[in-house]
């Protein structure tokens, strides 16, 4: 880790939101983009972060995004909502629909809302969690662009399709967010790059047959074959099914519900994205304090267990980020050089300051 | 497969029954436990069928399950209610607390229920799936006795954890009903007495490391060390995080909401198996056909998939086992030569007339 540079969060965000204004997002959609993806930077997933800023741009230009356009509600019940993201910004989109989940939540104690014609919304724990800082457990999944294969298929039509559950703790947050695939791409790019053999188990060739070479599923994946493997891998063996299920599942919440277009269907003219959200409150089960006293004191008995050989610490979900982001916001959040350069040229390319960068790592 | 024995699933259903009512079952728990387990053998899941009825008389014996006994509402709100099961029959608290879910659904299109002091209630899906069956999303899960070990631990806190999700389709259920952890300890006793290696990445030994001996993690098992595998297996590398993120959300929504006890906890004394059960009514997103329909296609498009070579078929999760109830019903239910002896020492026990078996396969 060498010739990293360390920058303030709020710089970035400033930045990040700036970029977003001068290609055609307006205020609430920009802030909604710098939110995410710096928060992505504060908590160490990198891949999900402002590195990903080109692709917004370029997402724009190409009009897979569509700027400056709000969502609108196609259909209400008392318990949910549907939106219509009209190919917007996902963030923005994203951020309502949980803001309705969040609406109908306090007045009923549950909300859920399914989103259609949206476009990526960065790390899905971001939602999940904005319904645990208000008390909530929180639910946050969209489907993806296509990159996945059923069980017994050789045909990527699953996205990575992320599911992120936050519950309320004593002043702590679990939250899970994972892909239901065994690895995201960008793994198998990186194993590309270094030239490195993928472990057996993570992705297909065009045929459907395991492959340790990443080149080889990437240049299926242009030809909409092969692809990377739902999580528990090849078969049934190690419970792939169960992965391949669980992506399922998620396709159903998202554009299921919504009536929108599954992972296969992305990314054809518009992002067309589906999202789902979920607000519970712990409150319907019992005296608030003393339920979120059980969860805790489950969550602290698991990371209490006997560690395995070897090991020091036995974390819980989101603990690790949760570190991470307090550590960015003392010292500054500290990005690799290609992300830095990609940063610099965007502010060049759209007459914007340099961030002033400090040497960090 | 030789020596099978064939029945019809009400003559199953018929003894299974009495050999509850005769352990101090009332009408009602008897009618359920005969109703859940003969439901898995018809489906092809033995594992959870009539081959457990002995445990379950054995647990009757050793005061773990109390039969004759009513759950409790401990706690009630608009969206939600709290079981305490107090210690009773599994099949019949949760068959009360999903109908509880739908009446709760059936007004306000959502229901929670959250259950503590509960028994091993047979297979997660029956639950789903009886919320399907009435046009509702369903939701079953439940904790375990414990057997598997969090990532980086060595030391069997959480149980296998099955979650069961439903969908209604056109005519269809899709049902995902699947453990969290890699294989049931069923798979492991199956190695274990066909003196097999297990697949690295199914278990580990006392120490946590990875072992593909069996016999190594039963017996480790015995002293509360090692233990199954969460899905995506050991570490990181296979997403084995993943499955233990899972695995702790099924704790957190079963023993945390209903303040219970959570999978390290349970079989002391009694059983306080907790569950957590949802219905949601597709409706509260749009036109109910309209919903179904579109879950339904994305299901057959997935279905419909590029198989992977030298595969013929891409299930969806459920329609196997639907398949094989069809062919159940229609054939009767073919059960192993151990299955068959266990039943009539059962009905010899207990003075009840053995079944009449036909020749199976």
């Amino acid at each position: 880790m060498t010739n990293h540079m360390r920058i303030r969060a709020e710089q970035l965000n400033e930045l990040t939101a700036l970029v977003m204004r001068r290609n055609g997002c307006n205020e609430a959609e920009a802030t909604m983009v710098a939110e995410v993806l710096v928060e992505a930077d504060l908590r160490g997933i990198f891949s999900h972060g402002t590195a990903r800023l080109k692709r917004y741009v370029d997402h724009i230009a190409s009009g897979i995004i569509r700027p400056n356009v709000e969502p609108k509600v196609v259909f209400e019940s008392k318990m949910a909502a549907v939106y219509d993201g009209k190919g917007g910004v996902g963030q923005r989109i994203a951020s309502i629909a949980m803001e309705k989940c969040l609406a109908i939540a306090s007045s009923t104690g549950v909300g859920f809302c399914s989103v259609r014609n949206s476009n990526h919304y960065g790390i899905a724990g971001y939602y999940a969690e904005k319904a645990t800082r208000q008390g909530f457990i929180g639910i946050s999944t969209t489907n993806t662009a296509p990159l996945v294969v059923p069980t017994y298929s050789r045909e990527p039509v699953l996205g990575t399709n992320p599911i992120a559950v936050s519950f309320p703790l004593n002043g702590r947050t679990f939250l899970l967010d994972m892909a239901t695939s065994v690895v995201p791409r960008g793994k198998l790019e990186v194993y590309d790059r270094q030239s490195k053999e993928m472990p057996v188990g993570w992705a297909v060739d065009e045929n459907g047959n395991s492959t340790n070479d990443p080149a080889v599923t990437l240049k299926a994946l242009l030809n909409k074959l092969g692809g990377i493997l739902p999580l528990g891998g090849l078969g049934e063996m190690f419970g792939g099914h169960k992965g391949y299920g669980l992506s399922l599942v998620v396709e159903l919440l998202t554009a299921g519900l919504s009536q929108g277009e599954y992972s296969k269907e992305t990314y054809s003219e518009r992002g067309k994205i589906c999202h789902f959200f979920g607000a519970i409150d712990p409150a319907i089960f019992g005296d608030r304090e003393e339920v979120i006293k059980s969860l805790s004191r489950i969550v602290d008995d698991v990371v209490d267990s006997e560690k395995a050989n070897g090991q020091s610490k036995i974390y819980y979900h989101g603990e690790k980020e949760a570190l991470k982001r307090q550590n960015s916001l003392e010292k500054g959040i500290e990005l690799d050089p290609k992300t830095v350069e990609l940063l610099d040229k965007l502010a060049d390319e759209f007459d914007i300051d340099r961030l002033k960068w400090e040497e960090g790592r």
